[in-house]
């Protein structure tokens, strides 16, 4: 079995959180493909290509990571990619809510696609995606919250 | 790497979601121990032997299932096992906040060892081994809420 | 059809909540029945027959009521009661986690009862008989959260 | 008493979850009145003539349901139809949270109205709207989601 | 040590549920700055002014109450007022789950600031400004909800 | 204003998550008391006298904190304390949905008396005192997730 995962998201921007659940997943999959979503209206904040940029800045020599571009149903990019697995961070009762419902779709749209659930450790479940740009927005200094080599 | 992983539960008793959980890591594995608990309050319904026998029922054939008991704590079962995984179902929102205290803590006592959530299908997110030992002692049957294989 | 629809709990002691979901139930039913559980845990603190007693002083006049101890699967006592419906409240998310799990279970046990849930009206979603039993242990009154009817 | 019920919402589209509320709300009430929302930002997906057409086509020999467009509030709307019980659906935490607030609201917007809630089977509690939007959006096949009586 | 608090919002508009937080605040504190958010997006529906303007009908006589418009970063303003508390409401584990990531943030970004929550009394529980502004566009009267020197 | 707060709980053990709370806590009141429950089922497991002491060790030579035992109402010996303030920790929705319960019924106890709620910082969101009792009976070492003067 080829143990293809993919990790979806808007990453605007990528965070130590995500970090830190694509880390625990390396071991797990021959290859993890970061795929950074187009069309989300979350996306609109910074450009695909900067996202693709920091990512690639983390995972520069890792033989194991992809960061793909991708638009449409998360189950389609995963066929087309060969993946059987998704992967998703957690950090609390409401992305839970949230995720249940998209993965139980996800897995009646397509029955051989598994989405694997990681829990973000404890010292970053206060960081969110949202929370940072809002940082920004507001000339804060949200460096401490990313990946040391992403420069926002 | 050696790809083993714990699922660790009363399995009091083992249910259609438990299944669903452990056929879902499956091929994610190259071995899931299935591992029942000794000496938790919940276990004095049923005996440690009926429960493991159940189990065993169910994956009578399959090579990469092995059921096991267990008593103390779950990251020194996994290192006794030489398990770096343990998985866990969730169904709602109170399993996730219990569970997530549970997998952040067990990271910190061995962070060599990762929980891997898999979300129980919908159709299944109603069965707990609570209340299905609620049902048979007021009389009632459960045998649609669990494996075929297991009679009680 | 005979809109009938039993109210279960137990009511240990039976507060201002449990009547405002009795009060809000009675207009769409022919006859709510107030089914006071024997054998569970939390009826131990008080009696079977004071618990009964005081919703009986609660609704003594009304018509559409009746009072009955049970024991068993609920949705057994429904169809030995003839009713169709199960009436339960609902307070807060916590209630709903729990209510929700037995309200499935219920309807695959039998699918031609259905659960109805009402939410507490704000001013009373605090009080619970856990909470109430607690304030009485330890000396305190408690009689502005139950109904005037009872005393104790 | 009528016993006339109003289930409010956008159904854009109307789902299979949907239908398992009204399925479930019908022998208990006289006369059920779909209330599809006109003005809401949900409604732009689908026009409010396709969005109440689908709904007919759906109920079209049931004499005990109506389908009506309506804007305003929707304790307003009841009392223009002269109903005393407004239906709602409940899936999981995150609508119990949502739900309970607009419940005990218009109840002290109009005390004769009451909320009754039903919850959705756990095969369908994965089914949102929202969900459905974006796998059409995306080019996915949401038919297994609706009433076969729907086509979109 | 000066006991200064910042409470921060889009008061838009300032209901009861607001006015007991800062009431149940104000003998904790020397001083309680009502922080009326300039640039949120929830601000359009009414003007920065009539806001703050309503919220100085409640507080007129109050020498510990001051009401100041802000935006940035709420610890860059608490900074500026020389305040080491941000005190939040809690209506509900919706409210909790997204005000617990702000806190913790908000400490991240300067350990002297400490965020003190306060629930509402359970007869305001039900009252958001999201819900009243809805009222209002349905034509509704929200009087029962606000300070009775607001008129809306 | 006295400025007195109570910290009631079982204690059993105190945690780093419990020293968060207070010394939040301790530069916005003259006094806060550590009140350790006596008759609370929790405390079975390690003796009254023992929990006090582990306490007094880290706090040995506060001026601000005293620590009593205490069994009864919390409100009442909030009076006898001469006490306005009830001190809690937040960790998850679960704690959020047990407290807001308990702080409301509280105030309509005595509502001079006023809870004050304090989110714990994320990296100690995961320390709970049951799990680590779990942890102490199953032989592992809980020394990081209590105060270094603490030796159990």
């Amino acid at each position: 079995m080829n143990r293809i995962a993919i990790f979806p998201g808007s990453f605007s921007p990528f965070t130590l959180g995500h970090k830190s659940v694509v880390d625990s997943a390396i071991p797990l999959f021959n290859k993890v493909i970061i795929a950074v979503g187009i069309n989300s209206e979350k996306n609109q904040y910074f450009l695909i290509e900067e996202r693709m940029q920091w990512i690639e800045s983390v995972y520069d020599n890792n033989q194991k990571i992809e960061i793909k571009r991708y638009e449409g149903l998360t189950v389609d990019f995963c066929k087309k990619e060969n993946a059987n697995y998704i992967i998703r961070g957690l950090r609390d009762s409401h992305d839970f809510t949230f995720e249940k419902n998209i993965a139980q779709m996800n897995k009646k749209l397509n029955p051989d696609i598994e989405t694997i659930f990681i829990i973000t450790p404890p010292e970053l479940s206060h960081i969110s995606s949202t929370i940072l740009r809002d940082i920004i927005k507001n000339g804060g200094d949200i460096s401490e919250f990313i990946p040391k080599e992403i420069n926002i």
